[in-house]
């Protein structure tokens, strides 16, 4: 059953915005990865295993508007392949399954769907850090 | 410690949605509220205890745009006044707190900060069905 397990969000100064989810509601850095252009960064409390993602864009200098700033949900699940037949099969059309490496490492698989209002959602393999 | 408790989305119609996100995702219906002007549907599965709050207003007719459309994070805190004492001396400039009542039943205590970037987080008083 598929499970949320973060919400993400584009933000510009990567430092004022973890100082301000430490200080407002005690959420830590639990993981951090750099890549080309740009940083992700997991923020987690022990209330619960629901993370906030913070997208780190290298190159935006401007603030981000708040069309396109907020970007999806996120779920995981046991077995995105039979997921993803699923869901097509019921017309809901997800996006092909992708795959994202980080040097020869697998860190995820994932596809995306959208809800009735255009509303983005990220189903993930539950593997690796995706739990 | 805040714990992350739904993300609430505006949609335009109740029905799709509650079917998109029962056979997408395995989501039930939780609890619905309907109030003057607008229904409040949550939206839960066994997995954790992470909800997806539909508000449906009742006089949208519009398609959303995704401007507007996202609305909030929301967590909940064991003493929302301390917690808004703490963020006011942080400098965290909290909306006042408010109170959401149903007939003579107090549905929910709240108040409001934006993140660095403008994002609105809805912080509410650990009780009745926010927990």
């Amino acid at each position: 059953m598929a499970k949320a397990i973060h919400s993400m969000i584009r933000v510009l100064d990567e430092t004022r915005s973890i100082d301000f989810y430490s200080k407002a509601f005690d959420l830590g850095i639990k993981d951090r990865f750099e890549f080309d252009g740009f940083n992700l960064v997991y923020l987690k409390n022990k209330e619960n295993d629901f993370e906030i993602e913070l997208t780190v864009n290298h190159d935006q200098n401007e603030e981000y508007t708040h069309g396109d700033g907020y970007g999806h949900l996120a779920v995981s699940v046991d077995n995105i392949g039979a997921e993803h037949s699923r869901m097509e099969a019921l017309g809901i059309e997800p996006t092909p399954v992708k795959e994202f490496h980080r040097n020869d490492e697998l860190i995820a698989k994932f596809f995306f769907v959208k809800d009735p209002d255009g509303y983005k959602i990220e189903v993930l393999q539950r593997q690796g850090r995706y739990t």
